[in-house]
C-alpha cells in the first residue's frame, strides 16, 4: 500500500513488519542527501499497524460504499491511519492500529452483511418486516403496510416489504421480499383451510426458527411483527433483537409474562440498542402506549392508571345497566359474535389483566405479576367447561349481580369492569365508580384508559373510544413501524 | 497524490492534466520491458479528474471524519474515483470526476459545516434549541430541558442544549450553549421587569434576527422553538426550516394566519425535509395533534373533530350549568385567574377558532380561514372595551342565556363551547349536544377532542383532560423535541 496526499507532504508506505528495519535503512540510504540538505525531513516507522482492505467488482460506480465502510469503523471509534484506493474503485486499503483490525473488520463485515447470507439485492432504503401470524390481524397488516406503501416510503424515506409471514403451522420467506399478489394468494388459501406449511414454499417451523431464518440474510432494517395469541414470543424477541431486529408487538403474552422474563427482554431492548414497541396490546388503535411513553419520556410521573379494557365486558355492563340479567347479557354478546368462542375466557378477565399488568410494567409502578389481584365474573376455572354449564351457572348468579348493579346505582354510582393500576398494585374486576367520573360515563363496548400522574393530578388525561377491532390493531402496529421507521430511516 | 492500495494490483498517481501526456510516455517508456513480459498490464490516463483535499489538525485521532465526509458525497451520488490519506491523519485527498468537483467542495464544505461561523467546538451528540419566547412556558421549557437533559441523551442519543432565548425585546445567544445557571439568572432577572435586551450579553433584535445570528453558527442539529404569542413567526420558521433547523411551536398563531403563509411553510418543511411540530397549540399536552398524524399516516381519513378547546369557557359552562348567571361566572373566572387580563378575549372565542383551523388544516380537510364560521359569546370588537361595561353588556344577556341553558337541559341536551370542523366547514360557538354524548359529559374546565375517521367511524376516539397549564404545555413542547430527536439521532 502507498499513499501520498495531494499535500505532497508525505509519502506513506506499508511493508511487512519483518521488512520495516530494512525497508527504514534502505529509505535512509536512499535520501541521505535529501534528509541533510532538509528537503526530507525524516524517514519513520510505525509499526504495529494492519491492513484491511474491502474488495469487490459492485463498488466501482457505486456512490455510497466509503461512506458506509467509514461509518462502520467510526461507531466502533477505530482510527484509520491511512487509505489508499486506486482508480480502479475495486480495492479500498486501510492502515489501521493491528490491535483493532479484528474489530474493524468484524464491524465492516457487519455493516456490509457478510456474516450472512446474500438477500440477492443491496438494502436500500427499505425495511424489511417478518410478520408473526397470519389470522385476521396479520392479514389486514399485510394488506394495510401493501395499500400503503409509497405512502410511507414518502413519509419516512423508508420502503416497508414484508420477507416472511409465519403462522402456527411454519411460515412463507423471500428475503427479496413477498409481492402484495403472493400475499393475497396466502391469505386466500389460509383462509380456506391451507395453513402456511401446506402452501407452495412454505417451510415447516416455529416463529423462533422463522426469525432466526429470516434474519441469516442480509435483511434492510428489518423488524419483527408479532400478531398471533402464541405464548413464548418473548424468547423469540430476544433472539430478533440481538441479530439487529427492531420489534412491534400486538401481541400482550410476551409483556405480561413472568417478571424474570420481562425483565430480560428490557435488558435485551436495551443492550441491543433496538426498538420495543407495543401500542396495540393496549386499547388497540387509541393511543394508549404511546401516551404513556410520552409522559414518562418528558418527565412525569404517573401515579396511577384505571380503565375498562374490554369491549366485551362493556357490552354486558351497558346491559346490565339497561336492566339485563347477566346470563342474557353474555348469550347476545356470544350471539353477537363479541366473546371469545368461549365466553368465560372473557368473563374470567385474564386479557385485562395482561393489559393492566402491561401498564404496570410500561410506567414501572407495579412491574410484578404478583401485584396482580383479579376477580373475574366467572373464576379462571371456568374456562373450558361447556357452554350450557357456563351459562346455568351465570343464571345462578343473575339475581345478586342485577341487585347490585341496581343498588349502585340509587347510591349515584355505577357497575364497572375495572383495571387499576397503582404503585405496587394491580386491582382487576368488578368495581363501583361514581356516575359523574370519567368511567361512570363511559358507554357501551368503548374502552377508557384514566391517566393520573404529576402533572395530571388534580383532574386526569382519559381517551377513550373502540379498544378492539381489526382494522385500528393493524393501524396501530402500522403506528409503532412508523415510530421504528422514523428512528431508521 | 499517490495511490496503491494493499492488492498492489495497480498504482495510482494524479498529476497535472498538461503534465499527463508527458508523465504517460515516461511511465511507458520506463515499463517498456515489464509490459512486454506483460508484467503490467497497462500505463492508462484517465483526463478529466479533479482532486480535493480535506485537511486539518482535528483530524487525527478523531474517528468519524472520514466517515463524514464520505457519508456526505454518497449523498450527493458523488462517486470517488481514488483516495490517498498519508499517515500523519492531517489531510485525505479524494479523485472525483472534474465536473463533480465544485459540487463536491461545496458538500464538504456543508457538512462540516465550513460556510458557517465556527461555534467554538465540534458537533458532538448534541442538539441545539433556540428558544423564541421567554415567558411562563418559555422558562419552564428551558428549566424541564436542564432538568431533564441527561435522561433525553441516554434515550435518544442526543444531549438537548438551550443555545438562545429571545423575548420581544432581544435575546441571548451563546453558541457554545447557556448553563442551566445563566438561564435562571436570565429568567429572574426577566422577571424582575429586565427584558432580554437589557440583560448582560442582550441584543437587540426580532425573533427573525435571533434566529438567522443563530443558524449563522455551525451548530449541531438546530431546533426553533417557539414559546411566544408573536404574531408572523410563520416567516421565521420558514427562514429557520430552509436553513437546515426543525421547528417545534407551542405558538398558533403561524399555523393559524392567511392560508397562503401556511402553506408556503407547508412547502418550506417539505422542500428543507426539516420538521414542524405542533402538539402544544391544541390542548396543550393532550396527545391531539400526534394522534390526528398517526391517523393520517396509517391511512386512516378524518371525518370530523369535533371538541371543547378552551378551560375558560369550559368553567363558565360549568358554572351557567349550576345555574349562575353568565356575568357572574365570567366574573368568578376573571377573579380566579382563570381568563385573559381582558376576559373578552376569551369570551370572543377567536382562540378556540385558531386551534379548530389548525386542526381543518394538519388534517386538509377544512384548510382555508374562510371555512370558519366563529359566534362568540361576545362580538370580536368587545375586545379591549372596558371590564365594566363588558360585565354590563353581559348582564343583559344573563336571563336569556340562562333560559337556554335551563330549557336545553328539559330536552336532554347540554349547551357546550363547540368548535367543529368539517370537510370544508368549521363552525365554532355555543352549541347544543346530547347530555350522553362524549362532550355532554364533558365537565369543569377540561378539553376534549373527538375524533371521528373512516376507522373511528360509528364510535369516535375521544381525549380529554386539561387543555391549558403552564407544565402540560411544556411537557407537549419537549414531547414534540422528543420526536424531532429520534429522526435525527
Amino acid at each position: 500500500m502507498i499513499s501520498q496526499s495531494s499535500s505532497e507532504a508525505s509519502i506513506c508506505l506499508a511493508v511487512p513488519q519483518a521488512d520495516a528495519e530494512q525497508a527504514e535503512r534502505a529509505l535512509k540510504r536512499a535520501f541521505r542527501a535529501w534528509m541533510s540538505r532538509g528537503e526530507v525531513e525524516e524517514i519513520a516507522v510505525r509499526g504495529g499497524v494492519g491492513l484491511i482492505a474491502a474488495v469487490g467488482l459492485g463498488m466501482a460506480q457505486t456512490p455510497g460504499v466509503s461512506a458506509r465502510l467509514f461509518a462502520a469503523l467510526a461507531r466502533r471509534k477505530i482510527n484509520v491511519l491511512a487509505i489508499a484506493q486506486g482508480s480502479s474503485e475495486l480495492n479500498i486499503s486501510l492502515a489501521v492500529e493491528q490491535a483493532q483490525v479484528a474489530e474493524a473488520v468484524r464491524a465492516v463485515h457487519h455493516e456490509f452483511g457478510l456474516h450472512l447470507m446474500d438477500a440477492g439485492e443491496d438494502g436500500g432504503r427499505r425495511m424489511d418486516l417478518i410478520l408473526l401470524g397470519f389470522g385476521k390481524v396479520g392479514q389486514a397488516v399485510a394488506r394495510l403496510i401493501e395499500a400503503r406503501k409509497d405512502e410511507i416510503a414518502r413519509r419516512v424515506g423508508l420502503e416497508p416489504r414484508v420477507v416472511a409471514v409465519g403462522d402456527r403451522s411454519g411460515f412463507l420467506l423471500e428475503p427479496r421480499g413477498l409481492s402484495g399478489e403472493a400475499l393475497e394468494e396466502a391469505a386466500r388459501q389460509k383462509n380456506a383451510g391451507q395453513p402456511l406449511v401446506r402452501q407452495e414454499g412454505g417451510k415447516l417451523g416455529s416463529f423462533g426458527v422463522l426469525v432466526r431464518a429470516a434474519l441469516s440474510y442480509r435483511l434492510s432494517r428489518p423488524v419483527v411483527v408479532e400478531l398471533s395469541d402464541a405464548e413464548g414470543s418473548e424468547e423469540v424477541f430476544e433472539q430478533a433483537l440481538s441479530r439487529g431486529a427492531d420489534v412491534v408487538t400486538a401481541n400482550k403474552k410476551p409483556l405480561a409474562g413472568p417478571r424474570a422474563g420481562f425483565e430480560a427482554l428490557w435488558r435485551a431492548m436495551q443492550a441491543s440498542g433496538r426498538l420495543l414497541k407495543a401500542e396495540a396490546t393496549v386499547g388497540a388503535g387509541l393511543p394508549v402506549v404511546d401516551t404513556l411513553d410520552m409522559l414518562l419520556a418528558t418527565g412525569d410521573r404517573l401515579t396511577g392508571a384505571q380503565g375498562c379494557f374490554s369491549g366485551t365486558l362493556g357490552f354486558v355492563t351497558a346491559r346490565l345497566e339497561e336492566g339485563a340479567k347477566l346470563s342474557e347479557a353474555v348469550s347476545e354478546a356470544k350471539e353477537r359474535g363479541y366473546t371469545e368462542p368461549d365466553p368465560a375466557e372473557d368473563l374470567a378477565g385474564m386479557d385485562v389483566a395482561r393489559k393492566a399488568l402491561i401498564l404496570g410494567r410500561l410506567s414501572g409502578i407495579a412491574p410484578d405479576e404478583g401485584c396482580v389481584s383479579l376477580t373475574g365474573l366467572v373464576p379462571q376455572e371456568w374456562i373450558g367447561r361447556p357452554w350450557p354449564a357456563l351459562l346455568a351457572h351465570l343464571q345462578g348468579r343473575d339475581e345478586a349481580l342485577a341487585a347490585e348493579v341496581r343498588e349502585a346505582k340509587e347510591r349515584g354510582l355505577r357497575w364497572r369492569f375495572v383495571a387499576t393500576v397503582e404503585p405496587g398494585k394491580i386491582v382487576v374486576g368488578p368495581t363501583l365508580v361514581p356516575a359523574d367520573s370519567a368511567l361512570g360515563g363511559l358507554k357501551g363496548t368503548d374502552n377508557m384508559i384514566v391517566f393520573r400522574s404529576d402533572r395530571y393530578e388534580a383532574r386526569p388525561l382519559v381517551i377513550s373510544g373502540p379498544g378492539a377491532g381489526i382494522e385500528v390493531t393493524a393501524m396501530a402496529v402500522l403506528g409503532d413501524i412508523l415510530r421504528v421507521a422514523a428512528q431508521r430511516s
